[in-house]
């Protein structure tokens, strides 16, 4: 069994959960409050800046020049396309480009991204992959699970989110972590395979939180 | 005006908050529920052997040999004779060094070890440093304010808890990294500062959802 | 003065004798023993994919977009764009995609790029800049003397080499990288500058090592 | 074969070298010119320094409590103890603590601090030990080598240095480095072991250039 098979499998209590979550199923629906996907893109807004570092850190952690050249234009194309698509759909709720730059992360979001951060600067590149796994990996299956609603990727407000993640290009960078982690364990002993285990369990539950942080707006207790 | 003072005024009203919070108060006088400080401990015990790693990448990142010395005293205190220390107290609230071991993070700790674990080691020395004081700072306050309270100190439970972070030892701790952040931000200019201040009102506020947790012994929503 | 400025005049008379070594000169005249640059090329085919990885670590290290976004594109270039240049222009020396492949680092190409990345990784981002600045700047200037050589820039082995490092894409990674420097280093107290300084010095001091390493064929000592 | 094993009869060659060498040699019988070990010593000890950093990020890599808390020993009693006795030592050839203290590295010492460095926050705690394992071992077994020469460990310049690498007590840090790392060899690929070879003739190669370089009191060329 491959180990992205084995993870899959053992995970898949709590992956369902991600995608049964409100936020998720309501995007699907079309009935989900602007309000919180206002205050979810901002947060992803961030949330992505960080993922892009762990593309930057896999570069500079790849052991050849093809992986490396693959995390590359992965970074490329986050930061001088996706970042200002990202910008673009916000105008549809309102939020300017001002808004994005000087936005605030919440608790949850400074928790998921330091989370994957210190893993992947710290550990080996297959510590790195399975932390930035879940958030690609669930996306693609949402995107993909979301679009067969009917008339769902035509929402006005929501069928861009669904047909960028259910589309053909977005899977392929899915599907390349996969296969990346398929390979970087091959012949791995069981320790190792466990502990690349706990991290992607980690950043599952912390896809669930950043949902759960989304539908709520949740930002700091202390703040309130 | 100092940089530790500043950040002192500044953030009086969170700081605040955590010397109010249910679980301080009720260390204080006496009443908190056994099985919260259990939850504590546990989670406190994970805590603190990331936190002894901010120590080792203080001394890494040190610029003289006389500071990297001390955090190497720090750190080598710290994991050879205060875990142990932690683990004899445990007993008391039935707690086996096999659980200790055993034991699993919750969100909250694992969120706020990684935050100061990603600043300390990507960031200057001056940020690693912004990152652990309010734990260390807040404690050794919250151990001199509770021991105030008449009979707190002799408490079967708390009262060894309380006289550690109110000993004079403790505080030469907190004090010496309070003297290294003022020092380390002589005629820095003001955007450091700010981006400074950023990282201990963080870690402050996680310090807040750290009683929180404790107090609720909240471990992964997903796994309910 | 901008500090690219202090940095040039205060370090001229070691990056006078980069320009002057003998590897530096029998470019620009043509004589160069094809030997020699063929063990240069080699290794600087090694030494880019490293120095690839300080445009990696300097899109995690940002502050902004708009930097990460630029050492982005300038990490992908050299991967996905320079490497395969290389590797043809290696053709004109028999060097075969597998010799570049399976090469070992000499000990002065493992001493440059490792001081680089440490100092970049461990630093911080202005750090970076120094370290990586003195390969760029030295090899725009090295370019556009060589290129005023009559007939220089159309010699059959080094002329390409010469339109390279001369040419105008160049020459604006190279004043990107100074302007960027000069950008974060304003209002920096004098210990942080002296610190940047010094970095800047031993990178130049790699870079004579380099061609000296080039025109010597220079591996381990312990080797022969 | 332990993994150790293997790495010692591969590189026995290059070992042998090391312990060939006119400096180590002269160290045995007494002959060595002093300046050439005033030099080294204040090499050295910048060279210990960075070598301490290992231990901190070992700490800071380190899964378990224990291996931590050795770790955590070694780097404490590296910098609060044989710092201060390099430098008493440093008095018998008139090195004053200021000097130590102002003293700038080497080129080698650069080299293979900094390649030390950089494999060892970037890479495995296998990586981190293989990189400063050729020191620790290859010094003992020269301390005890050069221990047996009759005379040579009351030598009024040099016996204490060869007492203090022959010494049981260092020989336990050594033998400590050389269990750990066969322990976390253990069931891991050939591919990773292969790496890790190549760590360990990297920096059994930069012991030699350390040599040659104390011998020939070898700055940077390009201050001649």
């Amino acid at each position: 069994m491959k180990f992205s098979e084995r993870l899959h499998e053992k995970l898949l209590p709590i992956w369902r959960k991600n995608h049964d979550h409100p936020f998720v199923q309501e995007i699907g629906n079309g009935t989900l409050d602007k309000e919180k996907f206002r205050f979810y893109m901002i947060q992803d807004y961030l949330y992505l800046i960080e993922y892009a570092k762990l593309f930057a850190i896999g570069a500079a952690k790849a052991k050849d020049v093809e992986t490396m050249g693959k995390f590359a234009a992965m970074l490329d194309s986050t930061l001088n396309e996706e970042m200002s698509l990202h910008r673009q759909y916000g105008e549809k709720f309102g939020i300017t480009p001002k808004e994005f730059e000087e936005a605030a992360p919440s608790p949850t979001t400074l928790a998921y991204t330091h989370y994957m951060l210190h893993v992947g600067q710290n550990g080996t590149l297959a510590d790195l992959v399975a932390a930035l796994l879940p958030c690609a990996w669930s996306y693609w299956e949402i995107g993909k699970e979301l679009s067969q609603i009917p008339g769902a990727s035509e929402h006005e407000f929501y069928g861009e989110w669904i047909k960028m993640y259910s589309s053909e290009e977005f899977g392929q960078v899915a599907q390349w972590c996969i296969d990346l982690l398929d390979e970087l364990t091959e012949e791995k002993p069981e320790e190792e395979l466990a502990h690349l285990e706990e991290i992607f369990l980690n950043t599952t539950r912390f896809e669930y939180m950043f949902w759960e942080m989304s539908y709520n707006q949740a930002m700091w207790p202390t703040d309130e």
